[in-house]
């Protein structure tokens, strides 16, 4: 549940702390000028200045403000303002930092925070500690807590399930608005924050949604089943996250109900969380773009080293093919040295133009634009693409190759490779990803490498072999 | 505003069209199966069975079927369909597709589309259209809608001002629980669709909001001013969406108010607009990141070469200094010529590491978390793994290479060759990106091309100047 305002806090502190808090936060967060005096404050041991600041802002900027520090300074921060904190601070802070902010609270003090926060929060806490912390800190918990919170950990990582709230109102179809809102007025089991109220069956199955809205503009009188949409997404509770975003897109939904395998309405997952899901698996395609197998900024150097290896690894096996095709030459090379000056331009001009290709068709299959009824109208785009800019930029490159070298037929060399190795880079840009793809391999993964290899050993092969039979 | 239910469909009709619509389209989207349906049909110009499966579609599912078909089909299909489709579907459809789309409505039929639209949504559409459209459009509003969308129409693009719905409800500070709700029951002006009620003063300007599910969980005589949340985060009309976008992360909103430059409340911007947002500016980084101004898949070939041309022409130019580098050390590469072979994978190993590192650092300057106060220590740490990763890779292809030409010298100079320029890509794909966002540059598009010109540059002179020492 968000937390409105910090009950520890007076009036009088509140107003003194406004003050405080609109210099060390602008619009997008915190400042590095904030940044900078928190450094100072925790050097100079200031605990009172830090406990007043933190204990104002948003859960969001605490994170942010812990990411930024340098490990010793934040494992300081912590330990001084870990009670004063927003409790959503601990889900909010960055996955790879999470267990070092943890290990600052006692059993007692992580309890105290998990039963301030929805159980999705709640459970990505607990899932992050390991077995006996975890046991101490259910045993600390209300029984009805401790026991959603080990059904969630039962649910698959990244699923439906994990990112459900349990807190949700659901009342029988036969009601009326008035019904309605009296129960709200006056139970106690109501959640927080909430935007639909669902109507279920007898046997708690979903069968409409009514927007709060909608039942506020009714008269008391109304049947809640004569207002409600009917038009339900229920969502199972094992459906992956990444589907349940596009779900989320499709429909411009705000909140969706979660099944269990029998249909039953077991939670809720409201945009917020999708927001987060949403930049998650972004973050997952520019990193995987990118070479790496996900954002390591705040992973220790020996972490971070390990993770990129394997991926330096593959292209050194990589390149030694494309050295392969090289050698073949070798005496060529040996006879006209002008080869070996040109060669990087057209391993680099077919690296980009295929690049270029590849990011286009890599997004499109990931927001699902790319399917099997558009897939060859947009091959043959990428080459015509890539064949009129290879005409232009083989010219250009001809040209100057040409009066480079005082060799008229290199230029002509350099100007047809690179035309080919254009055209086969737009080819293959395209063509890698839809068909890993197919065989079910994460095209972000794997087709910046496969991309680099065919059109370093493609343009190498066309200029050196084009060369060798050509000028010799 | 969400039109729940096509009024033209009946009740009949409708579930016979559920049918249909369960299996053109699961969970995620339109499957290929049906878009296959819909080309047949189209060919063979079954206009009942197109409108009747078109009429119950989500406007995303429509507007991802418009986009999924070739330009003459998708002509066709636009023709027949065009006024059964939801409204919305005109502002889904991607924007290189949008004004062939609208090309097929005639002005009364736009007008009629766009006053089933939010504020928001129908600025969008208005937007597109050549001036003379857009009189026409316009003049057969009501006078308040094209009002509205005509003062939308001189905020900035990418500004709060066009992303806000008009639609909103405010109310006095004064009022109680029972005034909103009666309020709500009898006003026609009360929008569709919304999260929170905005308490105002006397000059409109915002002074608190009021989630609706607090309006229902409190009695009828309770003052909305004394259960409104105070923490209030108004945002100005002009500012960008991409800041605004941030605001909603930080602190998990719904929606949020707009105000004008004297502090009222003019507007809402709701979280379902910031999704497509996230979506765009995600979409933006990972496009230029691959050397390209944006996402081009529905632009046609002749505009996406023009778009990607430049990107291209200047690689070239990049790589030709790589070349003067080769260049002078030519007479060293006529000697041994099996630098010549083993040039490009010093090159790639080098472009791959501090592709790495520019990913994590030009995505954490994104997403903020890189600031003064943690650059320095995330240049130690990418230097620290570069250069670790760098001598193992170094061994690995030192003994590689000294084994495949018989020659152990030669197998040292590659590897120390190899563990300085992965260090030098670890420092520049950490450096080049922090610099351009100082010198306000946007380290998306420009970082590749300036680190891939120092990694080939260092790499080719290190490796070939070393050797013309060691070797000759």
């Amino acid at each position: 549940m968000a937390v409105e305002e910090n009950p520890a806090t007076g009036a009088d502190e509140s107003a003194a702390l406004q003050q405080i808090s609109s210099e060390s936060v602008d619009r997008e967060g915190v400042t590095s000028g904030f940044i900078g005096e928190v450094v100072e404050r925790l050097d100079a041991g200031d605990e009172a200045w830090l406990r007043a600041s933190v204990s104002d802002m948003w859960a969001a900027d605490i994170a942010d403000l812990f990411e930024a520090l340098d490990p010793e300074r934040r494992d300081s921060l912590v330990a001084t303002v870990k009670d004063v904190v927003d409790p959503e601070t601990f889900a909010e802070v960055d996955e790879d930092l999470r267990e070092a902010v943890l290990e600052h609270l006692e059993p007692e003090e992580l309890a105290t925070a998990v039963s301030a926060l929805d159980t999705d929060d709640a459970i990505e806490i607990i899932a992050d500690l390991d077995e006996v912390e975890r046991e101490e800190v259910l045993a600390r918990l209300p029984e009805a807590d401790s026991v959603l919170i080990r059904r969630g950990l039962e649910y698959e990582e990244e699923s439906a399930g994990r990112l459900m709230q349990r807190e949700l109102l659901a009342i029988p179809a036969f009601w009326t608005v008035g019904d309605a809102i009296d129960f709200m007025r006056s139970s106690p089991d109501v959640p927080d924050d909430f935007y639909d109220i669902f109507i279920v069956d007898p046997r708690h199955r979903p069968l409409g949604a009514l927007p709060l809205s909608r039942l506020l503009k009714s008269r008391r009188g109304v049947h809640v089943q004569d207002i409600m949409s009917t038009d339900l997404t229920p969502v199972p509770v094992d459906m992956d996250q990444e589907a349940l975003a596009n779900v989320f897109r499709r429909q411009d939904l705000v909140s969706a109900p979660v099944v269990d395998s029998r249909g039953c309405l077991i939670g809720v997952v409201t945009i917020d969380d999708i927001v987060d899901v949403i930049d998650e698996e972004h973050e997952e395609d520019v990193m995987r773009l990118g070479g790496l197998s996900g954002d390591d900024l705040y992973r220790a150097a020996f972490q971070t080293m390990k993770s990129r290896f394997p991926w330096l690894l593959i292209n050194l096996i990589t390149a030694v093919l494309a050295s392969l095709v090289i050698s073949i030459f070798d005496a060529t090379i040996q006879e006209i040295v002008a080869l070996a000056v040109l060669m990087p331009i057209v391993a680099s001009m077919g690296g980009n133009a295929g690049t270029q290709t590849l990011t286009v068709v890599v997004r499109a299959l990931s927001t699902r634009e790319l399917s099997r009824s558009n897939a060859v109208r947009l091959i043959g785009k990428e080459v015509l693409v890539a064949a009129v800019n290879g005409a232009v930029l083989a010219v250009i490159a001809g040209i100057m190759a040409g009066i480079w070298f005082s060799d008229l037929v290199l230029g002509l060399v350099i100007a047809v490779a690179m035309i080919g190795n254009l055209i086969s880079a737009g080819f293959f840009g395209a063509v890698i990803p839809v068909f890993l793809e197919r065989i079910k391999v994460d095209p972000a993964i794997a087709s910046t490498v496969l991309l680099t290899t065919v059109t370093d050993v493609f343009g190498f092969f066309a200029f050196l072999g084009l060369a060798a039979v050509v000028l010799l």
